[in-house]
């Protein structure tokens, strides 16, 4: 690494760190997964940062992103540099405008954090359906493959606007680059300042609508003159790659990396060659080194300028060995002749007399994950006698039997790189702590760093894995932790419904937080679980987090206890650095909340340090029997071929006959029922003696866990046992029982309930779930 | 012809008589040029015609295009057969909900006459940039090339998307189809619902969202099913084409009509292929016709289907001696690796051993008339030893050099077919009157008639040209009347500004409507037409519509006179017949307005047939020479090089290098100062002496040409002859002088400044164009 300043940071943050730069106004209308981008535009220009002008960024917050885009539409036309953020359907709305964009030939810069489009369904994480459907706007088209390549390329954008006198849209992949903390290096304003044309951009102000010397546009053209003057801007967009490759060979002057166009990697004489766009480029150059290093002769094309396509550029990328090619295309247009970039390299090859064959796939839909193994599969289809026309990677099409099969994983990752993996609950703080420790390693020491996380769509007290990485050397791999040398586990309920421990390398280390005695393990761990951790020699530890936190008056926050147990345990900085850095961050937290705060959170540390209790795994473990699978009852097909498997995290794995029946989006109701996690690791508990019966607490629960009930004389005989309730208060309610029942199973743990009880003395509290019976009748009587 | 129905109707109402039979409701927001779709089922459904289901169709009009493609999303949700019809921009709104609806697989079907969308400039005309935005969203596109068409595959799109479950969108080139008469087959409700599969109906309403049976749509999903279940609709894609051929068999069957995904029409061993969509397939079949009859064995693949693209059916359409192909496309996707068409054929042939060389090239954008001397250029290319790969037809373009070089004029038309052409003002009732023409010639005798009308940016008073042909032989014509057998200038202003009489075949008869006396004619008609007239054996005749008209009290209404005179001239159908057709059509017209309004109309008819003065053109025409060209004044020079090419009717003539300048839209201002059109046949007077001095009239004009001025002494004194002032009224003025100036040159002849003169006795008079002097110097004073 040079000598350049590095910083931990996600794709958004570098992202609109140049944007800044080169932005006089901002208008934005903040959609997942852009909205940071936005939000840090808006934090920046509140502290007054400058941009390239001397100027802070104007943020303007439209309706929609039609507005948005209007705005920047119309910014542009008074000659004023505009940018915007967006992703998906808020993209969707841009498009009449991006046309006039274009066709204005106006240097406004869109930034996508690209995201699937609503189809059968919404999704909120990445593919290219968003920014393919923009691809015939006009508008310039450059992708960015990983959080550096967004500091590096997202200038080339805006500069390459300026001078070229034309719209673009830099593009990444949303949460996968946009939300993936890497350590990269920062390019300073000076620098960006230094490669901009002044003298373009008075061209541009000149140009502009202004009273000063106005002109029309937006004019209405007809039959004799539309044509001609829509082919007069060719000579624009043939200027433009020039430009761009300009550009990008300015920035890799300042920076020593090589972008081009089109960039090839691998053997130079490859006779197979992949073309994609996007993170998966690094899972590409990870499966190319692990194949030519075993003897294949295979290469990869990243696309960089998307639009306007350069045919010369692209041509020139291909070694002249190669046979047979494979583009990969993320996103699915249904009932097209082809996905978008494979149409583009048919059309690029089509009457060379000794082109390649072309084959076209799709892969990571809606981010599917797109693993090494996936791409050996696309080589190993390009060595095929007759190789799969049009494929798809990354699942199991049973129906149409388009998906390659897939070999086993490959270890793919840089020398001596630690892969940990941290299964926690929405809101518990592990993914912030997690957050905290990359931030530590990547800023205080010479490692490279990488954090992505995953979080379902309960969002609060749904799951959330946290994937770091560690290593000496730059870290490529685009994808999940799947083979982990340290995993956690926050969640003790998480263990009997989550193949985790599977994930383990051998050897591994394991941190299980519960309130499980070492003795009570051989009764409370799965079988699986056990003969997991006995068979591969897993390194076992668990901590009481939620014990020492609340010891220490910090309640349920107990992330610091097991970040500095993570630090203990994984190795990767000694744990007296780790200690340091670690109580230096709390410190700069919450100083504002005063020394208590401050010494509280520093001596949960330490407990953290000191807490974790290492499990000598017995040997009899690997003899665990798995407990007879408890009888089917009353469960819907929908429940148990689809919900189960997904709520078990096993969705991945689902083919796509699976969802037949509901390919149209259509889902079944009532659904939820099914799906009784046990996730709360404190229960409320109802006390008749103290209670008010005023029902706030039932009003509040986010969960609708709590309810209130009246019973008659009937019914209160009825109930089983455990049913508690009292005479109701209140003349209406005058010879009637009441009651307040909890499903425990439903509950959160957040407290909600507890928090509202207006009782002198509070009729609801939380109890450490352990504590708390669960009566399975009285619920659901 | 079958002895089925036919009526001379247009692409819209074609389309919209099948769209009503399919729908339960319509939600619009009418756009140009589908608004008469939406105008028609409005109509429709007030008078209370039946759907297929014995409905009126429910129509609602909504906020804006966004909200009629939303309403006709939750319609479907519901269970309700919708649809909507729209363009360009509006298209562009619909674009995020086209995306839902195939993701829900709703058979809703949007019927779209195809416009340019907005990019430098907007356009009104047709071409298929607003469709190929909407490729991607999963809908399929069925395409319509003629009037014909879209009556027969309209229900095709209805019926496939009910069987198929999935939406589609019919679309057929706007104006060229959209408002193209045609004299057509009709199919009536009985067989458009012989057709429809109740069954599928009945399937499609069970599956809908119903409080009866409730289910949840528009969910969210993770990464971990979203991709596989995208994937489980691949299934409804594929079984798409086979559904959209057997209704198209079904058709057939029917009609007589052979229909295909996709058509082949040409010689069964052709080496050269044309690929192309919409209405030019009329023009490509004209000159495949016209090569093959002089050895040359050349083909055309009209594609129907365009999404799904079904590569089985796209191959097999193709006869096996094909070398080389051109796929033509109606769109200019700036920067893209290659037109869509295009891009699909590539992608088709790609890994095809024996296939032909593909090439590209773009034709009508902003429905720049596609001729089949265009159509030849493109077979001569594919001759070439070395074609021109992405090439344009129709421009020349001297800046890219991407055009296809030029040949004279064919001659193609079906034998025996007579072309004609009328330019007129828009709104003096030319079209009407041309409209009435093809409807009583298509109705009342076997031939086959097409009328398409052209009109200017302006609207009222601006220039209109009509196309008519008549034949014997369905006429597939596609483009504009450059070779007329009859002639007709409906205001003398024209002659000295368009090149007109130039598009006469020899011996062609020239009607002039114009209030010249036969002996005045040497003095007032230009050199270049009086030699033209002379040269090629011209039959000249006049008449004085205006006159006419004036002396029956039928105010400026000479439409009637002069189409009389139409029919008395052009040989179409004998005399007497016409005059009893057009005298039926008067009484039915204007019978609410009285008898006497009647009978002055069919007066005007009498007149008209006898009011036509043949003036023989005297030999000495040949020598007529031209005025010597006035000397330029200070015309800026984009005035010079675009403006008045434009205005003189000479755009489409204009090379790309023309618009280099403004090429990004952006225009002067102040133009409309250079452009004095002098179109008007009558003129306002002031009479200052009955002057009230009110501004009335000043205030109502719509063009700004009545403007009234106050004056000192001196200003009046310095007053060029010819400029009349009077004392200004009023003790504000007291002193001053007060004058109405006219600039007769910017007048259209409206009237309604005299309408508007509340003096006692008027002091606007309108006055014949001829009678009015124009003082130029007082005017510019």
């Amino acid at each position: 690494m040079s000598k350049r300043k590095t910083m931990v940071m996600d794709g958004n943050e570098a992202t609109a760190h140049v944007a800044y730069a080169f932005s006089e106004i901002a208008a934005i209308y903040p959609i997942t997964p852009s909205s940071p981008m936005a939000e840090k535009t808006d934090e920046w220009s509140a502290n007054g940062r400058k941009n390239l002008f001397d100027q802070t960024v104007t943020l303007v917050e439209m309706q929609s992103e039609a507005g948005a885009v209007g705005a920047v539409h119309g910014a542009s036309e008074a000659g004023v540099l505009a940018t915007t953020f967006t992703a998906s359907q808020g993209l969707m709305l841009m498009i009449p405008t991006l046309l006039r964009l274009s066709g204005n030939r106006l240097p406004a810069v869109l930034h996508v954090a690209s995201r699937t489009v609503g189809t059968h369904a919404m999704c909120i994480f990445g593919d290219h359906s968003d920014v393919m459907q923009c691809r015939q706007t006009g508008i310039a088209q450059l992708c960015s493959g990983s959080v550096q390549e967004c500091m590096d390329l997202a200038g080339v954008a805006h500069l390459s606007a300026i001078k070229g006198s034309l719209p673009f849209m830099h593009f990444f992949d949303g949460f996968r680059t946009s939300h993936e903390l890497q350590k990269i290096e920062v390019l300073d304003y000076e620098e960006l300042g230094s490669l901009l044309d002044r003298d373009a951009v008075a061209a541009f102000r000149a140009r502009s609508l202004n009273p000063e010397h106005p002109t029309l546009r937006c004019t209405v053209q007809n039959s004799d003159i539309f044509f001609q003057c829509r082919e007069a801007n060719n000579e624009y967009y043939d200027a433009l790659p020039g430009i761009v490759e300009d550009y990008m060979a300015k920035i890799g002057g300042l920076t020593g990396r090589e972008y081009h166009l089109f960039n090839y990697y691998g053997a130079p004489d490859a006779d197979r060659v992949i073309v994609a766009m996007g993170s998966v480029s690094g899972a590409i150059e990870e499966t190319v080194d692990y194949l030519n290093a075993r003897g294949e002769k295979v290469g990869f094309v990243q696309v960089h300028l998307f639009r306007p396509f350069s045919l010369k550029h692209f041509l020139a990328a291909f070694p002249s060995t190669v046979k047979r090619v494979a583009v990969l295309d993320r996103c699915k247009e249904m009932g097209a002749g082809g996905e978008p970039l494979y149409q583009d390299v048919c059309a690029a090859f089509i009457n060379k007399a000794d082109r390649p064959e072309i084959y076209g796939g799709r892969y990571g839909l809606g981010a599917k994950d797109t693993t090494p193994a996936q791409i050996k599969a696309v080589f190993d289809n390009l060595a095929l006698a007759q190789p799969k026309a049009d494929f798809s990677i990354g699942i199991e099409d049973d129906v149409t039997h388009l998906s390659l099969p897939l070999g086993p994983a490959l270890d793919c990752g840089g020398e001596g790189t630690v892969n940990c993996k941290f299964w926690g609950l929405g809101s518990d703080g592990t993914v912030g702590a997690n957050k905290n420790s990359i931030k530590i390693i990547g800023d205080r020491t010479p490692q490279y760093a990488q954090a992505y996380f995953e979080y379902d769509a309960k969002k609060s007290f749904g799951l959330t894995c946290s994937h770091l990485r560690f290593g000496k050397t730059p870290i490529r791999s685009s994808y999940l932790v799947k083979r982990a040398d340290f995993l956690a586990c926050h969640n003790q309920s998480y263990l009997g419904k989550y193949d985790m421990v599977e994930e383990l390398k051998d050897g591994g280390t394991f941190l299980l937080n519960c309130d499980w005695k070492p003795e009570e393990l051989g009764e409370k761990l799965p079988a699986r679980v056990k003969r997991y951790l006995a068979e591969h020699d897993i390194r076992f530890y668990i901590i009481d987090g939620l014990a020492i936190a609340q010891e220490l008056g910090l309640g349920n926050h107990y992330n610091l206890v097991l970040q500095a147990a993570f630090f203990s345990l994984a190795n990767i900085i000694p744990t007296e650095e780790a200690v340091t850095y670690m109580k230096e961050a709390a410190e700069k937290t919450y100083r504002t909340k005063g020394a208590d705060v401050v010494a509280k959170n520093q001596a949960a540390i330490d407990s953290g340090i000191h807490g974790v209790q290492r499990i000598e795994v017995p040997a009899a473990w690997k003899e665990a029997q798995d407990a007879p699978p408890v009888a089917d009852e009353d469960i819907p097909a929908f429940v148990r071929n689809l919900l189960e498997p997904i709520n078990a995290q096993k969705g991945d794995s689902l083919p796509v006959s699976a969802f037949r029946e509901i390919s149209d989006g259509t889902m079944p109701l009532g659904t939820s029922a099914y799906e009784k996690r046990g996730i709360a690791t404190q229960i409320p508990v109802w006390n008749k003696e103290l209670c008010l019966q005023c029902n706030r607490c039932s009003f509040v629960c986010p969960h609708a866990v709590i309810r209130p009930y009246l019973l008659n004389d009937e019914e209160a005989k009825a109930a089983p046992e455990g049913f508690a309730y009292c005479d109701a208060k209140g003349a209406a309610a005058k010879g009637l029982h009441y009651a307040i029942q909890i499903s425990n199973l439903d509950c959160t743990g957040c407290g909600s309930c507890a928090n509202s009880c207006i009782a002198k003395e509070k009729a609801i509290v939380m109890k450490p779930a352990r504590e708390v019976p669960y009566h399975k009748e009285a619920w659901e009587y």
